[in-house]
């Protein structure tokens, strides 16, 4: 009855964890068929599925009626949307339902919806009878190429951002990428600059594709499909070799350290900034930090610049409206990221495009002055 | 300034467990030089210390001086007592106060108590920053024994018992027979069931040295340490060979199916039953049943009933206080319990002193039949 996955129009991609090994289906239509992938993969037949209000009341019909025809006996928690969501209260509301509906170790919980829900349902997943199976549908940009894959998790408190989370790895992800359509245009760019992060750590060529092919991703087709397919391997990559983030996944926080800072200074006010544009800001910023290092040349900044701009996104710290804090604010919050180690910096440079590597002990008042050269250009 | 440990009345014992390998110690005094051995064993130089009313008043002011002695910034949160304080809202309390301590991910959270608080710091050290080291400082005979080794932390819901958690190691146990002093004698026999344990499992030598030397256990001395370090050892071994539970780790749960069906039916109240208590009448449960399956000699039975009953444990239903529910009801406990699969019941038989094993697909007609004659005998 079902074809076997993937299918002519859909990329799969093997994270090759051992005993924690999955797959992630990318293609247009996957939710329609969630429920025949459930069942040839999990030996489980209960799913308690999570999502919030905006993915919920697109998706959740559609998802629900694809598990019954095969099977599988689901129930569903809707969340309000947006980050707050990621809650100890909701930690608590989630696993709570999900022992309700008496999910054993070889059920699963499905994460139906951004990197809120993926985040928030993944840690419920995790930590119920210390661990049960956990499928991603990822229904953002963002968590599509990134959040879903890795198996980090986590929460918010009020002493910081995913300060409460396990390391808990799916069981199956599947980003069907027709759902994109009804994301909006900037959710959907904040999403893209995590896909040109893969390029700038080391894919330049997939970087010059992007340039080429940016219009095609955005619009749907088989470029979007293989744009997505390139960051989940990437990702996927650098997890296999890395999964609890000793070393080189690190690479992966490229624009991030810069990025946090701006959204913190923002006050995670997304109105104002998302994630994605503090890292395409932090990006750029990157790059042209290692040119003042001496390490990239400047023209590499300003490529990389041009490209995130010409689709959209902001690269310079006044594109982000209102003001900004005084500089010293912005240096506390990055000495607060969590690349920190003994009071010396650690950042993610480059040496031009895709050379991005991991520097220790960045000193503090090079990066001072280089923030406070960028403001007053 | 410290001597290597082991010191010469100490023992050691290593969990092998890969790049999640730690120590065990065993001995006097443990607590007085638990400075040392942390900052000899720990990159991090700050401790957040859970205990609770009973533990703490006797046990903090000691410890936090050695750990101020040796250079270790520790502070404390004390919690009642009970296993009421394994709660979800406690441990929104525990993460709390440990983010607040900033404790980073070489930093610790230290367990000072018996189970209940080892289950509740672990879980709160397993999901601070996705996992912060932690280190037990178990302080009755049973968290000595068995709970403080092998990863598992957790906390009750109002589904049941330990239906959330994780599998987070410790980084160091330290094992203080000293303290053990001041524990009700009680509660000391209780911890004193796990340990026949370890023997009717798959060490008839051992359990033939307990018959002979228990009162130099309960007294202290040389004996005490000893039959610790040989139960530790007895469960590293099995956590080794199967980390999460998969296959013989089961063992571990020799008379535990009767003993939880036994406190479920006592509706959890310690005052008729703590765990160790239904343990002790559950295994005399399993070696009976196993003779009347033709498994193993009636006579194995009656002499671990013998050594049990030396000791001051109950053995049989009857000598728990007030009534019991009918025999229904305790099946319907052990049908929940957690050892069941696909609607067959698994089980710990056994073929005699030391030759226990896992029995998949009892059939629950037996059981009941059993348990039918075991109270109208
Ligand atoms: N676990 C990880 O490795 C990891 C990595 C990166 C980010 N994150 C986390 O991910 C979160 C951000 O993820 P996000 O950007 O997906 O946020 P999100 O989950 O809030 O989704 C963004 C918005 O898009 C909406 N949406 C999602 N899919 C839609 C669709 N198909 N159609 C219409 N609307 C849709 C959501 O309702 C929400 O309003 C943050 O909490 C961040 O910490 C986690
Ligand atoms: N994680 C595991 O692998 C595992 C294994 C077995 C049991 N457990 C859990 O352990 C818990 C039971 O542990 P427990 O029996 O230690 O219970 P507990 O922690 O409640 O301690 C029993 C009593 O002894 C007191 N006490 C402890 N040490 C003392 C000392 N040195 N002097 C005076 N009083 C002292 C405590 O305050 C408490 O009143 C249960 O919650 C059970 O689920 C966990
Ligand atoms: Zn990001
Ligand atoms: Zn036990």
């Amino acid at each position: 009855m079902n074809a076997p996955s993937p299918r002519p129009n859909e990329r799969l991609v093997h994270l090759a964890l051992g005993d924690r090994a999955y797959d992630i289906l990318i293609g247009p239509g996957l939710i329609a068929r969630a429920g025949g992938e459930f069942i040839s993969r999990l030996k489980g037949r209960r799913a308690a599925i999570i999502t919030d209000e905006n993915v919920g009341a697109r998706y959740l019909s559609p998802l629900m009626d694809s598990l019954q025809t095969d099977g599988v006996e689901a129930v569903s928690l809707t969340l309000p949307v947006g980050e707050k969501t990621k809650s100890f209260d909701n930690l608590a509301a989630v696993t709570d339902m999900v022992l309700s509906a008496r999910i054993e170790r070889n059920d699963a919980v499905i994460a139906l919806g951004g990197g809120v829900i993926g985040d928030l349902a993944g840690f419920a997943a995790g930590i119920v009878r210390r661990g049960v199976r956990f499928v991603q549908i990822p229904t953002s940009l963002l968590a599509q190429v990134d959040s879903s894959v890795g198996g980090k998790t986590g929460i918010n408190t009020r002493h910081g951002k995913n300060l409460l989370g396990v390391f808990h790895q799916p069981d199956l992800v599947l980003a069907d990428t027709a759902v994109l359509d009804s994301l909006s245009p900037r959710e959907f760019r904040a999403g893209y600059a995590e896909i040109v992060k893969y390029g700038l750590i080391d894919k330049p060529y997939f970087f010059h594709w992007l340039e080429r092919h940016w219009k095609q991703v955005f619009e749907g087709g088989p470029e979007r499909i293989e744009a997505i397919a390139v960051s989940c391997q990437a990702k996927a990559d650098v997890v296999v070799e890395d999964e609890r983030e000793t070393g080189r996944r690190a690479l992966l926080n490229l624009g991030h350290t810069f990025g946090h800072a701006l959204e913190a200074a923002t006050a995670y006010d997304s109105s104002r900034l998302v994630h994605g544009e503090g890292v395409a800001i932090g990006m750029v910023l990157a790059h042209r930090f290692s040119a003042r290092l001496n390490l990239a040349s400047p023209d590499d900044a300003a490529r990389v610049a041009a490209h995130l701009s010409e689709v959209g996104l902001p690269t310079e710290m006044w594109d982000i409206p209102g003001e900004l804090p005084p500089t010293e604010i912005l240096m506390e919050a990055i000495a607060q990221d969590k690349k920190v180690k003994g009071g010396k910096l650690t950042f993610i440079l480059t040496r031009g495009i895709g050379q991005s590597f991991v520097a220790d002990e960045v000193p503090a008042s090079e990066v001072m002055a280089f923030l406070e050269g960028m403001r007053n250009q």
